[in-house]
């Protein structure tokens, strides 16, 4: 499969889970974005998110047992199992690129805002760059006192987070070519 | 400066730096090997860690309060300040590759045995390859319970974390050239 083969078919995916309204908001301007260029595409996508998983140590096994891609309540927190974990996690976004070059650049610009988890690597058709936020939280319920301090802390890494992602955004505005 | 000038500055650094014991004992023998390979060199490295961190937003203002390279007791866990936070870091290990295409190589290889937060990018003298692991956990102190559940916890994931490091440093024992 080509590269063009490949971004079309990944596309008209992304399309349907557009419609179904399964792709997070906040990640939604900067995925389109970067798909208007052809030597780029978009596959997988969080815009960060607070997560109750019950942890059983095997991404396979392990559950998500609440996702909120936004800030969160106290109330959102309410009978949460003993056994979960509570996180916050950044963005997370990869693209494939055609050119190696261009990919290369691609990586380069986004590491010089700050977004040091960022890297390349190959693909089937191209190249995968990697790039992820850096807010995080990641602590056992059984030890946590879930309380409107906490909510507070919770929201402050949202919030970091989506400035992190429209800082993204406008910075590849000058980068893709239309 | 070439690769083979900045590599050999860059050894002598590390000379100086293990003479003075301050390089993380586990991560040792991994970043020995890859500096075998005359197209390869590592730069920073940490072998994983239990760390208290005074959390002032911006990174240079923030502050390492304590930092264990090891497995922890409750005993090390007391009279932390109640700002700050308590983290468990998987290791990261920056290496320079000269080749693209065996830069490359190395990061497919990293990946593949599930180091996913692997990934290239450029630097002065060649390629940058960062390599991390995924054991995590991060958690305000105000809103934690520290007993003997969570020293447990901690302790798993060092242990793990130890784990990938070892299972990494036998598959690179195939991909090195001496």
């Amino acid at each position: 499969m080509s590269f063009e083969e490949r971004k079309e078919a990944t596309l008209k995916k992304l399309e349907y889970h557009l419609e179904e309204q399964e792709v997070d908001p906040p990640i939604i301007p900067l995925i389109e974005l970067i798909n208007k260029d052809k030597e780029f595409f978009t596959t997988s996508s969080c815009s960060g998110r607070v997560l109750i998983l019950i942890d059983r140590g095997r991404k396979i096994e392990s559950e998500k047992y609440l996702t909120f891609h936004r800030t969160i309540t106290l109330e959102d927190l309410k009978d949460i199992p003993e056994e979960a974990w509570l996180r916050v996690e950044p963005f997370i976004l990869h693209v494939i690129g055609k050119n190696l070059e261009r990919t290369l650049d691609l990586v380069d610009l986004v590491k010089s805002i700050g977004i040091k988890r960022s890297g390349l690597s190959r693909s089937r058709v191209g190249y995968l760059v990697e790039m992820m936020g850096n807010v995080y939280m990641s602590a056992p319920v059984s030890n946590l006192t879930i309380d409107e301090t906490l909510v507070s802390i919770i929201n402050e890494k949202m919030k970091q987070n989506f400035e992190v992602l429209k800082k993204l955004e406008k910075t590849l505005q000058g980068f893709i070519k239309e």
